[in-house]
């Protein structure tokens, strides 16, 4: 499947410019970007964007996918209540099934707003991986260890090898749910496999105040200490969430050249906290931002996350420039793309992959064009989205899904899933 | 123009209860409300809706409309600076043919997220009645008395006779801009005209925190303590922002019947502070939510609104269950309908106007129907807006605008209004 978008304002994350001219995707891959010129490609379509924008898609760099059942049902509690009685025991009833569903769900409203892969820890991962693989979408996984497993460890690295050689849009990242679920042997087993396949290592990190109070009671270290001096970050990787970050966990994420993946709309909603982003920026530290899931959220929407980091910046800074618009833009789309491993997926460039969406200006809260990226994270809205692309395929436009699957089919199970976990 | 909804769940906002049945508009009145029947009406349309959401429209109930010139223009700087180098130098080139082309664009962005109602404080006021009422849309205009106006007292009169006998769509309040724009002779004269017309007042209030300052310092009162003390509150009114309300503000808005108006994005945006909505509410005060104008935004979008309220509540209070979404939606709904004097636009019943909108389920972000009203102000975006009526006419159904304008010529004639303010 080979398509030339035409007519085009392309726009490039890397540096915020917006030039104009053609995008040729040839299979799964860009082709040409530039200027208007003649090809020797035979294409499927040729689509004119009449002047629309075409840029990288964002990548939603931490979620839970399958979580879409609770959403709107585990509402307006604090985190750990939130989870013990709200969440935990409903995911229990979750069939492998289910997840393949509530996937297909969340795969939906991600391409509404212009996603095309997304970080996902979560679990019945072969559910999940049929599930994305069907829908043509891109799934990075990350390992979701935690006590309540009998062989985790045998798992995660089952899992590794698995998910890393299942196919082109599936990938796998090592990872444990978080500090306070996982016992210090189980770390010390995941450090020895990051160290085994010299690979990064993902967790949620320093979400809420108790998480890091309680890690300090138990080892004398914050989150991030204790994984450094674990040597769980000696090849990388990253943390979800971020909020309660010291002097020095910060510093071990610059050193480290690690990930902060910020989850705003998750933070108000679990009243955690907002994270330190200004102060992360200005040190250098690489940044993501991702939706947290369903039922953290409540929505899975790259452009109230966006907004919503820039906007607690301001109120937490007490500065009404205390974080560039640019550098919000960058973090959705390329930022997540590296932190999830997809180095090739993180902008529009020749030979990158086509993971890329297109943006209706012609719509009232994109006019006038003062400033398109602004406008874009500013006053943006999905409603903008009327084009993704994954891997050169283009699974939404105009409203329609092109997933190999049945929108009111996917509503249908969801609500009977949905309705089977609550009364049962 | 006679229009029926069937196969509606009909939710009204003053139970946030859902019933299935019909809506029957007749004219610009809701002629019925309740279960399928037969009906003697003869309508020019039926729409199946299919199981999807009716319910009373948004109303936006603080906003600067024509300021859409200055979207992503005047960004990144705190209100005085805003003020003072982006917003008025830009304003005094406006004409009033700007203002009748760049109120449409913000009447276009209101209807794409259910808001059938603006109160909308502004200048060229003959071109902005002229520009909604063309498109049939509803404003409410709030006076704008400030010092830099030669005859402010004589405007604010002749305006309120004028536009509170324009036609059924427009309607004036008495206002002004703020305490720290208008001199106490201008209060003093307000508060004449306030009471030989026993007419509510509105003004931007207690914004920031140099604003309450700077009126202490000059008259030893906050601003509303300064307003109350003249007179201004006596028939009622209402504030725009309340951020930084001490007690006896509090309680003056309590006693008096105030409405507070919140505005959370401006507050950000401009790094103002988080408004006090959940002590408010608890104490029974009245409130509303306003997007503020375009260039202090920048989108004109309810959804974003009230999530925002949410999320801010959340954090400032450190309390995951801070604010109550029924409440939200209310206020977004019924409260802004009452702080703009538009009693019969507030809700779903007989004899109301039929300002409301269809709210589409079938879309990922609404699934599963776990909790209709929390998907709406959890998860909702204006994307699952699909159809927006306003004094019975239908202005925007599925993306096309019946506005009586062409949308391509609005977005020509603002880039052009916006080149030529920015070059000149």
């Amino acid at each position: 499947m080979n398509t030339r978008f035409y007519n085009a304002r392309i726009l490039t994350v890397s540096d915020c410019e917006i030039k104009l001219g053609e995008v040729w995707v040839e299979g799964s891959k860009i082709a040409y970007c530039g200027e208007k010129k003649a090809s020797d490609i035979t294409f499927d379509r040729e689509i004119d964007l009449d002047g629309n924008v075409i840029m990288p898609s964002f990548k939603n760099a931490h979620t839970h996918s399958a979580m879409t059942f609770l959403r709107s049902y585990a509402d307006d509690l604090p985190l750990d209540e939130w989870l013990h009685t709200a969440v935990f025991p409903m995911e229990a009833k979750l069939t492998g099934e289910d997840v393949y569903w509530l996937t297909k769900l969340a795969v939906m409203e991600y391409l509404t707003s212009g996603t095309s892969a997304c970080f996902d820890m979560y679990m019945k991962l072969e559910d999940a991986a049929k599930a994305v693989t069907e829908c043509g979408f891109r799934m990075v996984m990350s390992g979701a260890v935690n006590n309540f497993n009998d062989d985790a460890l045998g798992d995660l690295e089952k899992y590794y090898n698995r998910f890393n050689n299942y196919n082109e849009l599936v990938s796998y990242k090592l990872g444990f749910h978080a500090e306070y679920t996982t016992s210090i042997n189980i770390l010390e087993g995941i450090s020895e496999i990051a160290h085994k396949y010299k690979a990064p290592v993902y967790a949620h990190n320093s979400e809420t105040a108790s998480e890091v109070k309680g890690c300090i009671d138990r080892y004398g270290k914050t989150p991030t200490e204790l994984m450094e001096s674990l040597g769980l970050f000696d090849f990388g990787g990253g943390g979800y969430h971020c909020v309660h970050m010291s002097q020095n966990d910060l510093d071990i994420f610059k050193q480290r050249g690690l990930y902060a993946v910020t989850n705003p709309a998750s933070n108000c909603k679990l009243a955690s906290g907002i994270a330190p982003l200004a102060k992360m920026s200005q040190m250098g530290i690489r940044l993501a931002i991702g939706t947290d899931g369903p039922a953290s959220n409540n929505a899975l929407d790259m452009f109230r996350e966006m907004y919503l980091a820039y906007a607690l910046q301001n109120i937490s800074c007490c500065n009404a420039a205390a974080f560039s618009p640019y550098e919000l833009l960058k973090m959705a789309t390329s930022g997540g793309a590296m932190a999830m491993g997809l180095e090739s997926c993180d902008d529009i460039a020749v030979g990158k992959s086509a993971d890329l969406i297109v943006i209706d200006l012609k719509q009232p809260n994109m006019q006038p064009l003062n400033n398109i990226p602004k406008n874009i994270v500013y006053s943006g809205s999905k409603q903008n989205v009327v084009l993704t692309m994954v891997n050169g395929r283009i699974l939404y436009e105009n409203g329609i899904f092109n997933i190999n699957a049945d929108p009111q089919e996917i509503y249908s199970k969801s609500n009977e899933i949905t309705e089977r976990i609550k009364t049962s």
